[in-house]
């Protein structure tokens, strides 16, 4: 390596919830101008950060699809998920920072904003005093839902919950019952769970469904109305009726 | 008015934090090409809404200042305030009903994400059934605060918090005390208070305040280590500690 070489930034980009016209004018400079473009996925899936940018990305660009080596398949509860995750995320970090410090800058793409429940966030940390690092927001997942809801979320002195359908059905039922306005997300497989605590909150008529919010195929419907699978772009939300003058 | 003369659109724009390129490549076309641009400010002030958009309208571009008769004068538990607020509301609705009535498209600027605690809501309402609305979502102040700091908010099964800093300060430090993370807004004269509630909630070390998040004179720093007075532009935020393989 020559000793002029600079290093290459690491650069965690927003995408925002899904229409590729919702990516920031930096993020989309940034995604239209690289060369590496990461981005995690599923083993054998396109993945929903690479689907957003499609048709946006250099004809030269190099990808680096990093999947995932477990995602449902062991219990959250299993020692071995956590293992199994860290090494990878540690293996990810590896080859990126072996990128910048070759002189390369990489884009790493993150549905929504990165530092909100985002993968990035995994190797953002382990990043940490290796190489340099930007990170551009993004629109939320839960942004694009209560906009295709077309009511707004929070008014006046609302608070606004956010919480992971992944939680247990108690801690959900109260949350639910100690909030003006909600947010739930990770629902999939969790949804017969929330479903349960969204009625003992007494909360069901007013609970809101959005499936993939802003992507292909966006469906909005109340609670009660929703059918009983859910994918996991799937967001549920509680509107606030605060003041309003 | 001729009878073939189609409506207008009123768009609910949102804008981001605050640096011209946090817009959404959506938002940032509808500015650059608007004729009427419509904003709230304080009277004698700029308006926040307005300076992120400075050097991006049309020569000809025909601006609609809305002027908010009160903001701070009368306390917000005075019934005037209300009343006051709402004929406002109602009088900005007209003249962007009349304008869209006469065939023009409008855009309403709106600082961060328009349906999350923000003004526009109440022209929203007040415009249901009237003439076509449409609403661009936004990065919020929030994640440009989170941004700010360059530590993610929430990870795994993190509960966030979002709450206002009017709240009677016994309710903040229960709120406090009972979350993961936690995302204060619209502090400014309710700092004090503020810190009260979180030293009582036992999380002094963990705050952070932001102000301007991702405008000049963007500012981070620890609650303990702040100045006593904030701008209306500021954010406290606790970071999350979940789950992290
Ligand atoms: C790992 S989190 C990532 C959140 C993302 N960083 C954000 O800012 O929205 C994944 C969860 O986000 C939610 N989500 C994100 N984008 C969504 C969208 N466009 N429509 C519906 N749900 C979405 C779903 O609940 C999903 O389970
Ligand atoms: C009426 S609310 C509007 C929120 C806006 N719609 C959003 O999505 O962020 C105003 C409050 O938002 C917060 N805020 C919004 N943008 C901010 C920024 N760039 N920096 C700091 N605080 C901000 C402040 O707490 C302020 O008191």
């Amino acid at each position: 390596m020559s000793a002029a070489l600079s290093c290459g930034t690491i650069h965690g980009v927003g995408l925002g919830p899904g229409a590729p016209d919702l990516l920031s004018v930096r993020s989309d400079r940034l995604v239209r101008g690289a060369r590496h473009v990461a981005y995690f996925r599923k083993a054998g899936r396109p993945g929903q950060a690479r689907r957003i940018v499609e048709g946006m990305l250099r004809p030269d660009v190099i990808e680096i699809p990093m999947e995932y080596p477990v995602t449902t398949e062991i219990p959250l509860s299993d020692p071995r998920y956590n293992d199994c995750l860290s090494a990878f995320y540690a293996e990810c970090t590896q080859r990126l920072v072996m990128l910048a410090q070759a002189g390369e800058d990489v884009v790493v793409l993150c549905e929504g904003d990165p530092f909100f429940y985002g993968s990035f966030m995994h190797l953002h940390t382990r990043l940490a005093g290796t190489v340099p690092v930007a990170v551009v927001p993004g629109i939320t997942g839960m942004a694009g839902a209560w906009n295709a809801t077309g009511i707004p979320i929070t008014w006046g002195d609302d608070v606004l919950t956010i919480a992971m359908a992944t939680l247990p059905e108690d801690e959900l039922v109260r949350r639910i019952r100690d909030t003006d306005a909600l947010v739930v997300m990770k629902i999939g497989r969790n949804l017969p769970k929330l479903r349960r605590a969204v009625a003992a909150a007494g909360r069901e008529d007013a609970a809101w469904l959005v499936e993939h919010a802003a992507m292909p195929g966006q469906r909005v419907t109340r609670l009660i109305e929703a059918e009983t699978v859910t994918p996991y772009f799937s967001i549920l939300l509680i509107h606030g009726q605060g003041r309003r003058p």
